[in-house]
């Protein structure tokens, strides 16, 4: 791996962003309290389970890289968390990957029930469309903007949902390494695009720009699944708060499984630094964006 | 029952409504050819099960009675089966309320398997948003105005989700009437109030319109779910193309369970009369609107 100091100055910015996103999403989310109990409970049960918060925080350093207002980006910042998490509440279900135990705590249906699990996902992607399209401080034209990309990325055939379905039929059948990353690319990468992309729509950037910001997010998303894929083989279960091996044992396809650990710090090196070069095309300073790629290559869980 | 010639009125219009949103809901969903095919033919399966298209129709309805454009309203009302097929996909599930037939054929997750199902629901959610926020017929504010329309209708507290859930939790314990209308107002009503209320705001309909026009809406949708209650009791597996039955013997929250038959005939009356009372507020021909409330009462399956 690639050790260097910046990725501190993207944990401390992961840090701030964390407190602000927290905050907003306890405000967006409907109170515990508040009938049917208890899917509020689910919800808030996996939204704050302690994430890393990576996607909101990525928007967030685009829209400030690009001089957008902090305050206008934090609810579509949350919309995005607010879809991740409703991804690994499905993801984790009995029928999906079956996973117990999610950032160190039992999952969703573990916790409460299959039910309630697939409905607490259900409504946490109608709040997060919810919340961008009501955010009155945007333009009603950047609101459908943004939908329109936070959608695509979750769907199908070009987000989230395709990669998922692509990733289960793997497990019964041998990949080969251009499958793998288009898995990859939609189940992990879309919506991490799409996060860097609504950044730069905030803040106006031109076409060149926003190519250049794509062309970063695309790399660095699949930098994150292949991070992800080798800790899952070479992390402590503390470290992950997940079991780790489990990829292996269900057979799940993943870089290290595929090309070894070697190649695969081979393509990490790559992705990284095909990230890095994109961001010379974008005529500011960039140094943020550039720390939240050494953060990705250097997360220990 | 009430029985009245406009429910053939009401018929027709459906036919013709039927025909248009289909043809377009092919348009919008991917093919079953594109990849990933599975989960594009599951969602393909159960959109093009031969459901009624009320929903749309409703929204159509409503529109053409504001004389809002027929062209302008589509895309929303395939929007709004988009949802209603999810949640039929959802709540078939074995975790929910574990059925294995719907509309005369297999479910989703008995024709594919659990996974694919809960990823064809949540695709069709995601497809359902993006179809308004990038219809360009319209003004942006008006998508966004609809965007927050569906999305409240779709998720919890005040909308499917939440219906769902205390669905689910009544079949533990006994509820009264109140319960029991409020579970039903949100898991089949806030999606019909949602689907008429979208139709008015197309037309710019004004604020006593817009109140008139939901609580015509909601009136209907007690009388959508409480026909559906008895029918499950009275109706034919060939009419009705689900095992009928099937709520008593899951011991479901129902009307006829909890008051009779002669009581919840009772009921469908004042919810037919209250809805059609909602009609002479607005200052519009609402024959239309008025064969839908025919059409719920007079209906077989």
């Amino acid at each position: 791996m690639v050790i260097n100091s910046d990725a501190n100055y993207a944990r401390e910015f992961l840090a701030s962003c964390r407190t602000l996103i927290d905050s907003e999403l306890d405000r967006l989310i409907p109170q515990a309290s508040e009938q049917p109990q208890r899917v509020h409970e689910a919800i808030r049960w996996s939204v704050f389970a302690g994430g890393k918060r990576f996607r909101p925080a990525l928007l967030l350093a685009v829209g400030e890289t690009f001089d957008a207002r902090a305050d206008d980006l934090l609810r579509t910042a949350c919309a995005l968390e607010m879809i991740h998490t409703y991804s690994l509440i499905h993801d984790d279900l009995p029928s999906m990957d079956d996973d117990d135990l999610r950032r160190g705590r039992a999952t969703c249906h573990v916790k409460f029930d299959e039910a309630t699990a697939i409905l607490a996902g259900d409504a946490l992607q109608a709040l997060a469309f919810q919340t961008i399209a009501e955010d009155e401080k945007l333009d009603a034209a950047l609101r459908v903007q943004l939908i329109s990309e936070v959608s695509r990325a979750s769907g199908t055939p070009e987000g989230m949902v395709a990669g998922q379905e692509l990733d289960l039929n793997a497990e019964s059948r041998e990949v080969n390494g251009d499958e793998l990353e288009r898995i990859h690319r939609l189940k992990t990468g879309a919506l991490i695009r799409a996060a860097a992309r609504c950044g730069a729509l905030f803040a106006g950037a031109n076409e060149d720009e926003l190519a250049a910001i794509t062309e970063y997010a695309t790399n660095l998303g699949l930098l994150f699944q292949i991070t992800d894929d080798l800790l899952d083989v070479t992390a402590t279960a503390e470290d992950l708060g997940k079991t780790p091996g489990k990829d292996a044992r269900a057979s799940k396809a993943t870089f290290p499984a595929l090309f070894g650990i070697a190649s695969t710090n081979e393509r990490i090196k790559s992705a990284y630094r095909y990230s890095c070069e994109a961001l010379k095309k974008i005529n500011r300073s960039t140094e943020l964006l550039a720390a939240m790629v050494e953060f990705v290559v250097n997360r220990d869980n």
